[in-house]
């Protein structure tokens, strides 16, 4: 265990202080933001999310705002997604690729009036992206990071949670909707939304100086539903099949490959950055698909640091590229980025840390 | 103090084992990967590095490649610094600059070929940056991030730990300048750089297999003068007013604020990116530069998480960027990024942790 250093590069969360408070034990950087790992407990911190209601500072979710007279056109040119019928209050996760049909980000896109937009995004800086495609194009738009810092409210209680702090309406909400409020003061844009399959909502806290007032108010309003903080949770989301863009994929992935086919609309304009691309790609058909591998073994392995070669009859067909001890499963699994002829159902050897460890291909997800 | 998690989106360096068999007790994260920060011993890592010879992991400092026919178009489109007569086995430190004048990062350029050239970035996507402009300039260029993981030895006895591992040849090298070669058939680029105004070599590994072997080797060659390990150190390039990129500017810094006009050319040609707004900038002079800040008080202050406010006459001139005491000035310093019109005598007054800290403005670099 290494301890993470200060920096002013690595800037806190506004619900940093609340964090600390809670009992916060470790961080990881995404986003170039320090984002809360763990309060000391896993097993604990994982049934809560699956069985009562988790709190998660995941301010580390940047958002890109696109705003002026061409911000929808840029929008439409950065997203391989038909965004015609979005409308003011919607969200729609979207692939942003590359002009090679690489996958660079997998952000939601929030459209918050005609001329804005709001692309909460992976760690990666899409900022520079989107401001260099702008400015090549000569679009008519402004791109900045605003102050906005999402908190997650997640797991099977968090409706009557989020209800409770913010009334009944927000049960009408349909996934990854979205309506600007307040609470005691404090603008927010609640949405349902929140990276885990548990359900639940993301607070879209839009004043960093108020972060420990709304984690506050939060989890005053969840005690009777026994809230306790949390954070993305490694083993619920491999169990959910939730996509790490940049864990799970590399520098030549392309959506396809990665289970986002049903968010590509291919008959979009040209003018989409990588259209042309996914095009070719669809009709060449995919090279390699994600795949669930449920290891052999009834003990937690060590946490990977890197992907791990993959091989079916002695010969490598991809990589694992993560790996957890699933609390419902009781194994260890993870994801496979393997070749296209390699499918459920087929055994396979990891090799970790030197050794062979045997496995058997299933489809995702696993719960 | 916080541990960090381990995680596949963060990636472990080539010398990662060697670092934690050196030691290592603390990590920051920056370019996607682990980066030492520690290793136990602040103040003798310090003074190592002024008097003797420190070995630093900084594969962080990642490469993006430009290979091709347009490789040399596009560096030169990139960076705001006239790159005619840069020629092969020479390196430049260059401003990269958005369109409208903002430094994105202040990498070393390094030119391996006419069609080839690296980029040895500081934090942030620059990947993206490079792969936008040249796709929508259809130039013909591959980018990549190389399999290229550079090691530093620093302090006023690298060169004779250096000259002792590869020859006396490396004495001649020019500031900037680099050899490819090999030892022991680890290939490497031997460059004179580094993030320290002590003096020393960068050691550019090109094979990420064999970073314990490279380390071990350098260590070993460095027993004579007490080689031991350390890190960009945050004292010494405070001292020495080097500029952290990400750091001690925002999202509206342009290079003239951060003493870095000398590596501008506002002659060269249209097509390079930022220009113009460099030009304007120019003409209407610089609203804000970067200085030194002496505070008063002689006991070491916690290091900041963020910029500081800087009053003078009880008005707000702009944000100390950072913080740390110094061991040869024995005093609190750090760099103010204020308004052009507050000079070096100011006296001024750093609003910290609620807190006011009076100190005094003074030229860069302290020492």
């Amino acid at each position: 265990m290494f301890t993470i250093s200060p920096s002013v590069r690595v800037r806190p969360s506004p619900y940093f202080e609340a964090t600390v408070a809670a009992g916060v034990k470790s961080f990881t950087t995404y986003n170039h933001m320090m984002m809360p790992t763990g309060y000391g407990d896993p097993e604990a911190e994982y049934w809560r999310l699956i069985n009562g209601v988790s709190q998660w500072d995941v301010a580390v979710e940047r958002q890109v705002q696109l705003l002026g007279p061409d911000a929808s056109r840029l929008a439409q040119m950065l997203a391989a997604r038909d965004l015609e019928k979005c409308v003011t209050g919607q969200g729609r996760y979207v692939a942003l690729c590359d002009h090679s049909g690489t996958l660079i980000n997998d952000p939601i896109l929030l459209k918050l009036a005609d001329d804005r937009f709001w692309l909460s995004i992976a760690d990666a800086d899409i900022i520079f992206w989107a401001r260099a495609i702008a400015a090549e194009r000569r679009l008519n738009v402004s791109i900045t990071e605003p102050d906005v810092s999402p908190m997650a409210v997640q797991g099977p209680m968090a409706e009557d949670v989020v209800a409770s702090v913010f009334g009944d309406w927000v049960r009408e909400l349909k996934y990854f909707w979205f309506r600007e409020t307040s609470i005691k003061g404090i603008p927010v844009a609640v949405a349902r939304s929140g990276w885990s399959k548990q359900g639940g909502f993301e607070l879209y806290l839009m004043d960093g100086t108020r972060g420990t007032n709304l984690w506050d108010i939060v989890r005053e309003a969840g005690r009777p539903w026994d809230i306790g903080p949390g954070n993305p949770n490694h083993c619920e989301r491999i169990e959910s099949g939730l996509v790490n863009v940049g864990g799970d994929t590399d520098d030549s992935t392309n959506p396809f490959e990665v289970g986002m086919a049903r968010f590509i609309d291919l008959n979009i304009g040209d003018d989409v950055i990588g259209i042309e691309a996914l095009r070719r790609i669809t009709a060449a058909g995919p090279r390699r698909h994600l795949i669930g591998i449920v290891l052999e073994g009834k003990q937690p392995l060590p946490l990977p640091s890197q992907w791990s070669p993959v091989l079916r009859d002695g010969k490598r067909v991809g990589d694992m590229t993560n790996c957890v001890w699933s609390y419902r499963l009781n194994a260890n699994i993870g994801f496979g980025l393997v070749s296209i002829e390699t499918v459920a159902g087929d055994e396979i050897v990891v090799l970790k840390e030197g050794t062979h460890v045997a496995g058997r291909l299933r489809e995702l997800p696993f719960c």
